[in-house]
């Protein structure tokens, strides 16, 4: 369906040749070596620099929501994408900048959400997805829209020069739809992937392990493929997501994977198109049983562990500067030649 | 022996006061959370901003490399912190200025060393310590002297303003005093603790095994308290930083644990002085087995799961940005008044 290439194995191997000359045992800065190896992959060239970061923060409503899956009021997803529009002192607005990446909103169908200058508006749904327990969340024909456009930010990112991509979000109930795709991605039937959120009463927990049990079922007969699952227990903003790690495969941006609902968007993307897989960085473990299992799935490291819960991309926000820590060390580092020169 | 006390409970309790009332649900922050608590506590501040930070380098070698404990040749000891110091593109050097950190390079007994400019000279003995299946690494006065060095480095830092530091090393063979101080703090005889540091043959691996294990029979009779553990199996650059973990509790410094020579020394520091783990910040996670086990026993959970194992300082580095993460948004996210501000 898309077009896209593998990693350019020269690059990785020339980028492996220069870090296995720097002064210190060869693979001794671990991660930091595989990122800048990587991104040789991505980019073709052995040493690379980031000029743009994004970090893409989708906004969008679940009708989900109303079977009591959430702790919070909904109208919190209209609340904090004003809030990071307006006031910017939200928890990405802060880590973002740290981060030197550019905050972009995006609402596809934020309840009672008046339109703001700072968010771009696409709302492919009104009011957010149908509750999935009375339907599909969307039509199929949209899932695949909303997939395309997530694809298409990228190809007009990638022309700003954008080079580097975190997949953020906001929608209050949006981990029910996401450990939904998870599990029905693969085809695990059992509630033990389903967490807590981003924080849950006992009741409303028990609840959402009933509500996404029932949805899977309920669906069963149509979960046949990841669009299929995005159109009938997923999210607006899962699958613009699962849109973007496509569309970095396509144009060659690497893409940096946070918690839970973005991992649903990139396992949609994988299962869709397993190239993907080379183009994506996870960055912070999420205490989400789903996560872990979809990063297992996907064979992803996540390399922070700190028990962030937040969303909104800020995970990645925070994986960034390892990004470019792993850059400065190719782009920086002494080779042996310094060892001897003093002497 | 030194006057330590507990940190501010009243300044956490305001830190999470303020935490708590953020646009977001309580604690989905996480380890961010954490750090900037632990930090109010130290400092007695709500609010904390860093000015200076400073990652302390000890170089020094170890009479037990004549074991064949270390691949590499021991003249790398000099030629590294000859590297450090001129021409400045060690990892390390790259990884501190990322950080915005100062390097302090300083030769507590490096075999060869020529004086440079760039580091501060304090040789405690002059090739490095002795082999320690010969006789006590070092004299049991020497030990409390080099740890009373590393509390009154910090006195001086605190004084010029520092209010952050790393802890780095280089000396080579220096995992193997660094596992034989762990094993015998913690009472473990058997060789599961024992890593391959930075890169060891399978020959010299079993070699390391048996060095360390001699070593602490040899010596039980002595190992009694952290500092004749110090003497007796132990090495400059861990009894430095051992003082440094010190210091960092009397003079209120938060101090970053680095790798496995970093948490031998934070192992001794607290079994010294119990309340110095409250002035520590795990970095990242070492592959060495020791360093886990000290790690658990400390309580003390690394952020970065990296899988590096170059030492130097590198793992604090590049945690700094974490705390400097965990500052900004204490100091900058918006309460629950923004989220109803636009309304």
């Amino acid at each position: 369906m898309f077009r896209i290439t593998p990693p350019d194995i020269h690059a990785m191997r020339e980028a492996k040749r220069l870090l296995d000359g720097f002064i210190k045992p060869p693979g001794s800065l671990g991660t930091l070596e595989e990122i800048a190896i990587r991104l040789a992959g991505i980019t073709g060239h052995a040493r690379n620099t980031l000029k743009r970061k994004v970090i893409t923060l989708f906004g969008s409503d679940h009708g989900v929501y109303s079977e009591g899956v959430c702790s919070s009021p909904q109208d919190f997803t209209a609340g904090l994408m004003r809030v990071y529009a307006e006031s910017q002192d939200g928890g990405i607005n802060i880590l973002a900048r740290q981060a030197g990446a550019e905050l972009r909103l995006y609402d596809l169908g934020i309840k009672n959400f008046t339109p703001h200058q700072n968010v771009i508006s696409h709302r492919f749904m009104d009011g957010g997805t149908h509750n999935f327990l009375h339907g599909r969340a969307m039509p199929h024909e949209l899932a695949q829209r909303v997939i395309d456009y997530g694809v298409d930010l990228v190809r007009d990112m990638k022309s700003e020069g954008v080079d580097l991509i975190g997949t953020g979000e906001v929608g209050m109930a949006n981990t029910t739809p996401a450990c939904a795709c998870i599990m029905a991605c693969l085809g695990v039937r059992d509630d033990s992937l389903v967490g807590r959120g981003a924080g849950l009463t006992d009741e409303a927990f028990a609840r959402k392990k009933s509500v996404i049990l029932e949805g899977l079922g309920l669906h069963s007969e149509s979960l046949t493929d990841p669009v299929n699952i995005l159109s009938c227990v997923g999210g607006l903003d899962i699958a613009a997501i699962a849109g973007v790690f496509i569309g970095g495969a396509v144009y060659r941006v690497p893409v940096v994977v946070d918690g839970v609902i973005s991992i649903a968007g990139a396992l949609t993307a994988y299962q869709l198109e397993p190239l993907t897989r080379e183009y994506m960085f996870a960055s912070h473990e999420s205490p989400e049983p789903a996560y872990t299992r979809a990063a297992e799935f996907m064979k992803l490291k996540p390399s922070l562990r700190l028990g962030m819960r937040l969303g909104e991309g800020t995970g990645c926000a925070v994986f960034m500067r390892i990004i470019d820590d792993a850059l400065a060390i190719i782009n920086g580092m002494g080779d042996f030649t310094s060892l001897t020169k003093g002497d």
